[in-house]
């Protein structure tokens, strides 16, 4: 098994490419990519380029619209901005609706950005840094599709509903979380499955509510959320939040809509920007200096930050290149020659 | 054992009277006699009349101001208010807050209020419920004194950092959860520690960083996050947001200020206000009713909605009034005849 190594810029470039020939548009193609290829960089292979073929089976199901241009509607709250997907994916919205969101925090000290009629597979993390960038902390959920029995349930009804939190930093990668609030991301089943392996223990429940270390069996049940009663309840606000309140769908009604998991789900997604210096303002001490001394004294305990192994991977992956198998470059070949054709 | 049932508004006088009699003005005596009898009220003994003797104990030793008059700060930001809580309780300090930020949701869509230099010994449920009451969901979240070690780490640093959620609902007690982002709250390990009981596995570390399920060794050594990594990654996001960008102390300065964990610490506290109404305009659906469906998904499947059995609680006290034992309303007696002397 000889790997192929491919600069970050040309990774972008093969899976911009196979994304525009099957039918893509460039706003849709050229935002996917970059977070798929994000994700490929930072190591977090859940969220990289295996996920090509899940969008382009989305894609050619007919439940995602290839050349949906995201539009930013008129601002009615001043501290709401709203972006309708139209039917696209959620990136091209987010990266639409990000300067007015952070223009809105700057202005009012805390700002969120509603996505609506989104399709939704990538990871939170890309959104909550690009906030950081831009001198801002931030939070972000979605909903999912019903995958994961709430505490005490024996069925799906919540989503994986990953929630996301980012604080900029001066001289380091910023501090950033992102995580499922199932015990495991769906993604990580389905590797699970893939290899051949058993699921940890607590992982899951099968389609009786019985718990079970069997992907299969779990991806026919329902997955369990972190933390028992706690993330469920994250879970829960998550549907409120992210789903029912900005009008948008709950992991249910996405999956009753699509009536799969092997699909991308299409659901809505809350972005909260919040401006430490706003916030701050006419207090002792500077914010960011006083994170640091935080991060210092966790690290000083031996303990990791989180991200802190993907901002590794990623200056690995920007000095030496992405370094990918030959079966995945023999895919990228197969989906550039056949499109749609090749899923 | 001879219990004595008092009606809630009779505890409330009873436990104000204690406050007064100690010194406080009627603005902070008012205010926490009104959260720890809703606590008391709702049988959820370690923030009910447990608490006064705390409360007392850090009046008597200087470590909150008695006599506090909170203040509205001069808003610079529209969507943020803030509060100085002029070093007396954080609670009579989100009493006067808490219509601005109501006001300020409605008019934002989102807002936030930073309550600053107060000292916190109260459940977040009250101030959630109270958003609810006004028509808005909320979230709120506070810091605390250094007793929980990161993930990965093998000292305190984190506090038990409550993190609370609220959804409004017409026709039932509101949507709410508040918990400790440990896996206990520190007073369930008073609790146990008073009762000679040992603490469940994975609650704490003793102060070596060992594994422990001594009450008196978790209280001098660590306790730990809910729910692993993530639990303490939500940790750490409260000591930033509700701490730190607020430019108040963190949970290890709080610590070093007080010196002691037998009293109560001063900090800042971050509660956000959402306006459904403002969030789901033009989108389909009524966000209330959608939600109902929701909670009748989860009730559906045998779960309980979290707070399920403090509204039960509550529903109880109304009618029957509140159960107090002997020893308690010796107490009382004590601390109404000899204030600050008593304790």
């Amino acid at each position: 098994m000889s790997n192929t190594i491919l600069t970050v810029d040309a990774l972008h470039g093969r899976v911009d490419a196979i994304f525009r020939k099957a039918g893509l548009n460039a706003t849709q193609a050229g935002s996917i990519a970059r977070v798929i290829v994000a994700a490929e960089r930072d190591a977090c292979k859940s969220h990289g380029v295996y996920r090509i073929e899940g969008a382009l089976r989305t894609v050619k199901a007919g439940k995602v619209k290839p050349d949906a241009v995201p539009e930013l509607l008129p601002q009615d709250a001043p501290a709401i901005v709203k972006v309708d997907a139209k039917g696209g994916f959620a990136n091209p919205a987010f990266e639409l609706g990000l300067p007015a969101l952070a223009e809105r925090a700057r202005a009012c000290g805390i700002a969120a950005l509603a996505i609506n009629d989104a399709v939704h597979f990538s990871a939170l993390w890309a959104e909550v840094e690009a906030l950081t960038q831009a001198g801002l902390a931030g939070l972000a959920m979605c909903p999912s599709y019903a995958t994961v029995a709430p505490a005490g349930g024996n069925g799906p009804l919540l989503g994986t509903n990953p929630f996301a939190f980012g604080w900029p930093r001066e001289k380091q990668p910023p501090y950033v979380f992102d995580f499922a609030t199932s015990v495991a991301a769906r993604g990580e089943i389905e590797l699970h499955r893939r290899a051949g392996k058993k699921l940890p223990e607590g992982w899951a429940v099968d389609s009786q509510g019985r718990p079970t270390t069997d992907p299969e069996a779990a991806l026919a049940g329902a997955m369990l959320s972190f933390g028992g009663h706690k993330g469920s309840a994250i879970g829960t606000m998550i549907e409120l939040l992210a789903g029912i309140m900005i009008g948008d769908l709950t992991s249910p009604e996405a999956l009753d809509l699509l009536g799969t998991t092997t699909l991308f789900p299409k659901h809505g997604e809350l972005i909260i920007a919040f401006s430490p210096a706003a916030f701050a303002a006419g207090r002792p001490g500077d914010p960011f200096a006083r994170a640091e001394a935080l991060f210092e004294a966790i690290v000083g305990q031996g303990a990791r930050l989180p991200s802190q192994r993907r901002f590794l991977a990623r200056a690995t992956a920007e000095r030496e290149g992405i370094s990918l198998s030959t079966q995945e470059i023999e895919q990228f070949d197969r989906l550039l020659a056949q499109g749609l054709g090749g899923v």
